[in-house]
């Protein structure tokens, strides 16, 4: 059964791949009325799954993770018409060059082929995926939790009628409509119709994903993000940086989970951000280099001397998601390089400094997604750098990192014209 | 202790990704110079791997394949030298842009990991790879064939010794010394080590690398390729030019497989194919489509007659290596499209037409890495499109397509410099 959906996946990209950006558009804009119109129809296939949800003794904030309302469906239309005006990426030249024989050679990007989606949980998810596999000519296969199957089976039929309406093949997004896992491992192993699999999820999916499949994963999603605080850092400014990174959103992969404080500043600036950060409702983690300076302001009875305890062997290593924040003291820049290579995700990780080739050193040498100078870690997001949309922020090396927006899905192809041209 | 290898190979990593151009051109200079020098050793060693090779009874021409001369030494310290002048793509800045709110956004090329390399037989793909992993900055762990160990053994130790005497870690090319296979396996899971596999050989090594390994595979290598002969071509070029796809070097991918000849000149141009191709010792698989036009002729006695035989039901899916080629008459461009996106492994494909219009179909809608109007398939390769050097020719969808040159060995990440931002 899964074989045969990833034939009639592969059957559609070729369509796909070769629709206009007018037909793609015209999908996506049937797709947001038909999300308009059919609103009480959605929000009763929701309410079947927020009742199951219940039932099963589902925690609060899962259910509200599934659960639809009108705002958040009109958020949902409206992020497709957003994507009607972004640029299609598909068909654009680059490299182009004649070879000294006279053959004309250019790069063209085409769509990477058939994706497969593999998440949980919120439905929003699904229109999202769909929207950007039309907008870029690729096709979808979709396997969504058990959670939301009855919010999932209608937004799909829905995708699947802007489609038809728009005359593109309805099997371009398809729908694994059965929960069992085992077609799970199944779909992992289509390489013959599938090219790339995006989990939406946590560690253990990804890593499910790599160590049963035979097709290339994306992994990323996860981020143990740092901020190095140099000794020539402004520490006034460096203040409201670290904030924003650790409280604006405290439960996503690119919020701070530990910052790295220079030794010669270490005594004014560890106090300081305890007292800047702890009224946000931060607790601290320090590590034992940092603990000296903090054990002493506590003597003094200093009012953030409450939330810091010691940083467990672990606490390094641990994406918080929370109001934590890990601090550590390390001797220059050598140390705060080495330390945030062996403990970061590969995710954001930030240097603030005045000091240039501290800097150039922190851009080189770290080894992240995304490497910053004097700036919050938040931004590591599509909408943020200006892509528009983001499918995933991937932290493996190959074909893309960090944010990846409409041009990520796609790949390209060699176009060479000649007058009969033979080699020689 | 493979374990430790691909720990070694990534700290390795981390210093060859910020070693300056000027160290890694000096360490290929130097490996050229010890290649040059060691020739007495080398081709020592290499009797050894011949003896052994006599001994067990290996074929002339796989004797042939793993046999070094003092030409072909010369020939790889001359590839050596001649990547030392191409452009070095790390660190080059690219999508540059200035965020509405002040931040500096750009994608600076890095280095793309360790890569393994599996290959066997030919030792000089030994240096090949080394010079390649040194001059983008990467690491390599290679495992060549048992044999060919004894050339390996003092190659590898060449390009370590050039690599120290230049200032660089040695770990950064390491060489799998121990031939058991079960250590392929445990290399191809290795991924908390290994970035990437570039499988050298069959499909056989391709698919086994696929299905037993947690590590993305530039697969490729491998190609069925097609010309389309359309019903506007003018036939006496075209005649040249499947004349040279076909046999200018029929044991290579990207060499000719299968013409597909339009109806309306299948009378005039299968006879005249055969007689064309023949005398360079090719011979046919006709499909029964072709079949009525050569059978014609064959009862005429004409001298081509011989070589055609009917086609099998595989022969449209072989990848032929050798001077036999697949003829088939098709209704035109859709026929034509379909069969070749049927039967081709995506690597080059190529249309002989006058007709605009069915150019551009061709270049839309033939999926393949590289497709051509009007030019032999042979071009297909990193030299031939200027890239310099190739370290494989893709014939997947993610990261790269079709000949993988220096840039295709880095990754980028993500820059933001800005004045203590934060997100709004």
């Amino acid at each position: 059964m899964l074989t045969e959906m990833g034939r009639m996946a592969r059957d559609a990209f070729r369509q796909m791949a070769n629709a206009g950006t007018r037909s793609k558009n015209r999908a996506l804009q049937a797709l947001a009325a038909l999300l308009d119109q059919a609103q009480p129809d959605i929000l009763e296939a929701n309410k079947a799954d927020i009742q199951a949800g219940r039932d099963s003794g589902m925690s609060d904030a899962l259910i509200d993770r599934l659960t639809l309302t009108e705002t958040r469906l009109k958020g949902m239309s409206a992020d497709l018409r957003r994507l009607v005006e972004l640029p299609d990426p598909v068909g654009e030249r680059f490299d182009e060059t004649v070879l000294p024989n006279g053959l004309k050679l250019w790069r063209q990007r085409v769509p990477l082929g058939v994706m497969a989606v593999i998440y949980e949980s919120r439905p929003n998810v699904t229109i999202d995926v769909s929207g950007l596999a039309i907008k870029t000519g690729n096709a979808a296969i979709l396997r969504g939790g058990k959670e939301t199957i009855h919010s999932n089976r209608i937004l799909v039929e829905l995708v699947q009628k802007a489609l038809e309406q728009s005359r593109l093949p309805a099997n371009a997004v398809q729908f694994m409509d059965n929960p069992d896992r085992a077609l799970v491992m199944e779909l992992l192993r289509l390489h013959q119709y599938v090219d790339i699999i995006i989990p939406r999820g946590g560690e253990g999916l990804h890593r499910f994903c790599r160590e049963n499949g035979q097709i290339p994963v994306i992994t990323g999603g996860i981020g143990i993000c740092h901020i190095f605080v140099d000794e020539s850092a402004d520490l006034q400014k460096a203040l409201r940086v670290m904030h924003n990174a650790k409280t604006q959103r405290p439960s996503v992969c690119n919020a701070l989970d530990t910052v790295l404080v220079h030794r010669t500043i270490a005594a004014e600036a560890l106090p300081r951000i305890v007292r800047y950060l702890s009224p946000a409702g931060v607790s601290f983690r320090a590590d034992e280099s940092a603990m000296p300076f903090l054990v002493q302001d506590k003597n003094e009875n200093t009012p953030f001397s409450v939330p810091v305890t010691p940083a467990g062997p672990d606490d390094f290593d641990t994406e918080w998601m929370s109001l934590v924040l890990g601090l550590k003291v390390v001797d220059g820049i050598d140390e705060a390089i080495a330390h945030t290579n062996a403990h970061s995700m590969g995710h954001s990780d930030s240097i603030l400094t005045e000091n240039a080739a501290n800097a150039a050193r922190w851009i080189n040498e770290v080894d992240s997604a995304a490497v910053y100078v004097n700036a919050s870690t938040r931004f590591t997001d599509g909408g943020q750098f200006g892509l528009g949309a983001e499918v995933a922020i991937s932290t493996q090396r190959l074909h893309a990192r960090g944010p990846m927006g409409l041009r990520e899905l796609t790949t390209y192809k060699w176009v060479a014209e000649g007058n009969y041209h033979i080699r020689e």
